[in-house]
């Protein structure tokens, strides 16, 4: 469903550049409607929200936007009123590039917590960035990457809309109300509390069950802007490219995490609630042991087990617990199956994983999207601050 | 306060053995009283709890204990009726081989989840075994490790008794209720429901804030046999060490965590609730990017708000939060310092790491165990199975 080469909905351009926050990389992204757009968004849960978060959440009140400016290296976190103050800057000075008010100008940041924003160093690094406005999704991607191996971007027709994601995340990636970054872009017609709800019906099958170490982002913010210059839409098969897409970008995402070399799908079905679907499938993507069997392709399924039964306050009875692993069963009614080990040492090799939990008790299910667990992530991490 | 080389209360003994479970290690231990002792456990919350745990809770119900029995290598887990009547027959083995009956043997087992327990391997081993019953308990925390690089056991007085503890425990560690395993032993004379209280609160301020991994075992035990042969005792000076022995010995579990180079000890003060004190230094101390960060020695402070801040339903003030580590203040009300950034490396080098979080809310406050991410926790855990 989604087009070979990422494309932008009409009336969309982004640009990108290194200002000089990095040494040579891209570190500076702008992303510019033709006309304002209709917007929501949703950000980070966590208690410290970085400045742009802060600033984010009044600006994306007034429900317009412009425009999107993002830098990477600094995520100006937990740097007081003068980041606020600077976030603002950082807005203004968009929008004098591309003639609009800075209310209408959404700002992220993303990097190292607690460093001072260079603002100066972006105020003039984004005057004549509107000359270098293009149409490859690609480009602005590229401008906010920081551990990410590639820059992301995806794009599907719906109608005669079009809608593009275009997003970044690689570690500190359990987010919660958004993922990092996560841009998304249509030409489509939708009413501001039309679009405010899919969105948010869509993150929380998507991004929200997303984890790449449990770690919640200070940064995380997920913005869609609607510019209406293709009309209206059939909103049902809108809102069911919007979830497809954003599920697709957490897939992605999650490959791509920290020192990954697999995708791991946790299926749990059959549980006695929502929130136990949830609970369960995060649990076992998140356990260390489970992530750390699959890299290793060692069929050490007991472990399965053990990252369902921590979970305390969810409904699980052991004796109608099956597991399965890409299909082959390894576990019946709470008890390890005689399986071909060879069989599935092999399919654990298979870039994406899916373990699959049936819980036998209800009818609720949940799928959770992570990765495994490497060396990759702890040489990246042991020195992020320092290279 | 603890013995230079840790020894028995009167009337107690161990032994140790390799009985074939594993190609040469000892892989069955056996702990004895000469008299029957008072005896209290908890045990694992998991709800796949193994067949030892099983059986274990309804032998703890009588309160009296002649012994434990105790393998490595299968844990007896996800093994269903059979594995529990492979548990009774390693009680009464047990119970044969020292004179008593099945009721007063506790069983543990330790190692891969969903394998058949070899019973015959173990009723052929334990025979004879109380001729080698001897005073040393290190000899018998041998016979129950895993992939522990040491054997742990610590012993303090207090007043004429002795109090003696025995664990093991390296990765899938964060005990709920209990940890791995942890025996402790005494020649006090303590009534039961008050030896089970004293277990209970030193439990909770012990191995349940100790988390190695964040995966929780199903077969987690902690219990404590106290023989009365030194008679009674001042009872909060016995509750006092008690305490302050289990601390230590989750320090030396988590010091010895897979791969792990620094025991982290999290310190968070100040806080609205117990409840949030607690749930904030297990999110500080689970956080794979402090873990990184303090294998790498990387002062990316930063990722300490991000821990405390993720904690979406504690009472967190960005405002009132100040972090030190080892003393060293690195943020003060929600902004990162402008510290020397070779100090705090260097004290991020020590084997001992404190990261000292001050929520400034209200007095309640709570310690958390744990130790760095390296490539070593991968390592062993990408192969357990299959080596």
């Amino acid at each position: 469903m989604f087009h070979d080469s990422p494309r932008f909905p009409r009336g969309f351009r982004c640009a990108s550049r290194n200002v000089g926050l990095k040494p040579k990389a891209k570190d500076l992204a702008l992303f510019v409607s033709e006309v304002d757009a209709t917007a929501a968004a949703v950000f980070t849960r966590n208690h410290f929200p970085g400045a742009p978060v802060i600033v984010g959440r009044e600006t994306i009140r007034g429900g317009r936007l412009r425009a999107i400016i993002a830098n990477s290296k600094c995520s100006n976190v937990a740097t007081g009123e003068d980041g606020i103050a600077k976030a603002r800057r950082m807005a203004a000075a968009a929008a004098a590039e591309i003639g609009t008010t800075a209310d209408h100008v959404l700002v992220s940041s993303t990097g190292v917590i607690g460093v001072p924003l260079p603002i100066d160093i972006i105020e003039r690094g984004v005057r004549g960035m509107s000359a270098d406005l293009q149409d490859d999704p690609m480009v602005g991607a590229e401008g906010i990457m920081t551990t990410d191996t590639h820059p992301k971007a995806l794009s599907v027709s719906v109608g005669d809309a079009t809608i593009t994601w275009v997003a970044k995340g690689s570690g500190m990636i359990e987010p919660n109300m958004a993922t990092m970054l996560a841009y998304i872009f249509t030409d489509a017609a939708i009413e501001r509390s039309a679009l405010d709800r899919m969105l948010r019906d869509a993150v929380h099958v998507s991004f929200n069950m997303l984890s790449v170490d449990s770690d919640t982002s200070t940064s995380d913010t997920c913005a869609i802007l609607a510019n209406g210059i293709a009309g209206p839409v059939d909103a049902t098969a809108f809102s069911q490219a919007l979830t497809a897409g954003c599920i697709k970008m957490a897939e992605i995402l999650a490959r791509d995490g920290e020192g990954a070399k697999h995708l791991l799908r946790v299926i749990v079905q059959g549980a006695a609630s929502e929130g136990d679907s949830r609970r369960i499938a995060k649990s076992i993507v998140n356990s260390p042991l489970v992530k750390t069997m699959v890299f290793g392709a060692d069929p050490n399924v007991g472990r399965l087990l053990m990252a369902v039964g921590k979970c305390f306050d969810c409904e699980v009875r052991a004796e109608s617990t099956n597991v399965s692993i890409n299909g082959f069963g390894v576990v019946r009614n709470g008890q390890r199956l005689d399986f071909d080990d060879a069989t599935v040492r092999s399919t654990l090799k298979e870039e994406v994983v899916n373990l699959e939990v049936q819980l036998g008790l209800g009818d609720f299910s949940a799928t959770a999207f992570g990765c495994d667990l490497t060396q990759g992530y702890i040489d990246e991490n042991a020195a992020y601050y320092s290279s």
